[in-house]
């Protein structure tokens, strides 16, 4: 589609995120002008209400109330979605208007890891730009970064700290010593985890979907479709904080995606990181995304992860990019020569642990438990019991040497079936 | 200009950075095909001396000795020029082929620092590239961060390391203890300082070059003329370094440009930083650059600064902007839009000081000292006094309250000429 220099725009969905960017494309239409040269145009917006209170006033003679209904507005050039289902309408809202030869500018990344392909392929057909910098680590231009900044860079690996809400819960337990329960509390307030659901965030969901997009790009390969090492900070204790801190570690959510011979090793799981470390100094809202690529060493990028505004600017940076008329494949390179990445399989992986059980404070539990470290020949580098003596229990905290995974699964399990264990066991894999 | 299937290249300049890109060319043709649909051919190269002893081999059949020449070759697209000059043939070679309607490639700061205004229209008139990703922080993409990934950001701030070399020398004599001297023939031993003349690196003007490159760009403006704040390294002494380790700061060499009360206040200088700062941790020939905005927040970028290897990265990544296509304005808005800087008047600008005198030990001395700092309405908030008995002198360290920038140089001058002061002062700023 030639670009007219007048090019209207759609907002479908007008939350947080949505009416932030309305808001935005209001009052920065000069600065895109002299940008680009174009001149934007707001012409149709879409909410589930019409009348619900919102920061920023809506111009509700372009309103719609089924956004379906403005991919028929005549010349629409681009829409931007900001529902944020990951299928159902944001699907068909997409799929729709990428047929229809529109632009689409999206932050979703559930849909995006999970329907990314298939969608990118309607953008290549058509000739249109379907652009998600929002989608991974808002403040960051991480996806820009991979696609065109280290273009020719051979990556081998991207790691960091992908989600903002568990990154604030993490630092603010340390900084408060309040219980998960209660710092999440704190985190809804201020609108850093969602105040329904937060679930997708606090399992590794959310930073899993992330991870997936970003390995598409690094590696050029398809989306993979496995089930990943997926683990949540839900069971993080104030106590595993505290142990950790006296161990000179910090614990952090990383998502980590690698080339292992040949294959792709994805993984979200809660790490033991040095707190003299780099990543293990990121601490609130913020995200941080390190790559490693040949010839361009160790590259690190930090920013503000999620929040209207860093999302915002992540999708004014696609519109710019559509309007400068550079359309590109979705994922940087034609989507004929994206591969099905070969997945590494993750029982052989190895890894050093930190495993802290609740026990029975009687005699034979120590030598129990370090038995069935030694039956999944998992071998020990250093034990503390701390005795919790009103209770008559105590913990007991084991940093393993590298152990495989699947026996490092097998032993826990088998921990979680042992009578003088009281509580399930509580396992962080060193970093 | 029209752009076909087949791109043809050429290479002026075979040095370090030449003739890694060179071979990077060749050995990534296949993959460039892949990104971006074009088949690329290096059809020129041009150096002082062909028969030079290289690490990657030449094709001589393609050599020209006059780089001039090879702008006549017929349907030439894209010129990288990797002679690094700020004058004198680079800008001839550049002038010249923007002209012609040839996309050029520099890593050349030197160049665009001085010439990149006019240079830049002369691109913009001729509808072509002028791309120089390389010339700031090598394997940081920090110049389509601000350009793209940022760009409806306002920004207000934008600081960081920004000479490897510097920074290495820094680093490398906090951990040997070796002095200045002998860590910067360690350095030019390493490939990481010139081996001829590594002043524009140490005093300062490198880094100063990379400021206003990115200030331009973060600011929208035209380049600054005016002569900023520059210090650089070369007084420093292992002295400083240690002295500041026990006052728990680091020195970096940091390059700065702000905007303030809609002027801009550029400067590059010597830093005492806190020890546990992010800032304070980038060590060796890493650079960092960390920028504000709204609504971004905060923005931190950090990766090799300096070598062959991320300098072609930048290149190469410059290359595959021009292969799809992505025609832009060099500086990110119309030349028409880029006003000449008002400049921050940095003599009203104030900072906290360390100042370090070499003083005899002689009763008198110290009041005299802290005599002429009030006289030039300096209070000081830390004294640290060492005595070095065996030479009857002593080192006197003050570090000052917030200090005016001009009283602070009319201090420093008048140490100079204090018969009990046997050195010059050395002044570095806190940050």
């Amino acid at each position: 589609m030639k670009m007219s220099k007048n090019i209207n725009i759609a907002v479908i969905g007008l939350g947080q995120i949505g009416s932030y960017v309305y808001n935005e494309l209001n009052i920065k239409k000069k600065d895109i002008e002299i940008k680009t040269g174009k001149k934007i145009k707001v012409v149709g917006i879409s909410a589930k209400n019409k009348n619900k209170k919102r920061k920023f006033k809506i111009n509700k003679k372009i309103f719609y109330s089924n956004p379906l209904d403005i991919l028929k507005i005549k010349n629409l050039h681009i829409i931007i979605e900001a529902i944020g289902l990951s299928d159902g309408i944001s699907k068909k809202v997409i799929e729709t208007a990428l047929k229809n030869k529109i632009h689409v500018i999206t932050p979703n990344k559930a849909l995006i890891s999970k329907h990314g392909d298939k969608l990118g392929e309607l953008a290549e057909k058509n000739k249109v730009n379907l652009e998600f910098e929002a989608s991974v680590a808002g403040g960051i231009p991480i996806i820009r970064t991979i696609k065109e900044g280290l273009a020719t860079n051979k990556i081998t690996k991207v790691y960091g700290i992908l989600n903002g809400t568990c990154n604030y819960i993490l630092s603010e337990m340390e900084k408060t010593k309040d219980s998960f329960v209660s710092v999440l509390k704190k985190a809804q307030y201020f609108g850093y985890a969602e105040p329904g659901n937060p679930k997708l965030d606090l399992n590794g969901y959310d930073a899993l979907a992330k991870i997936k997009i970003l390995s598409s790009l690094a590696f050029n390969k398809k989306i993979s479709k496995s089930n990943c090492l997926m683990e949540g900070i839900e069971n993080i204790e104030f106590k595993d904080i505290e142990i950790a801190n006296q161990l000179n570690f910090r614990i952090k959510l990383l998502g980590i995606t690698e080339i292992i011979k040949n294959s792709i090793f994805e993984r979200v799981h809660p790490c033991m990181v040095n707190k003299d470390s780099y990543i293990g100094n990121v601490s609130g809202v913020m995200n941080a995304v390190i790559l490693n690529g040949s010839p361009i060493g160790e590259s690190v990028l930090q920013g503000e992860g999620a929040g209207p505004g860093p999302t915002s600017s992540a999708i004014m940076s696609d519109l710019l990019s559509i309007l400068r008329g550079n359309i590109k494949f979705p994922f940087g390179i034609t989507r004929t020569k994206r591969q099905k990445p070969k997945i590494f399989n993750k029982d052989i992986s190895s890894n050093s642990l930190y495993v802290r059980l609740e026990v029975k404070d009687k005699p034979g539990v120590l030598s129990s438990i370090t038995k069935i470290f030694a039956n999944y020949k998992i071998s020990i580098q250093r034990i503390i019991q701390i005795p919790n003596s009103k209770k008559k229990t105590a913990s007991i905290v084991i940093i393993t040497h590298d152990a495989n995974e699947l026996s490092s699964q097998k032993c826990i399990k088998s921990f979680k079936l042992n009578r003088n264990i009281i509580k399930n066991p509580v396992l962080i894999r060193l970093f």
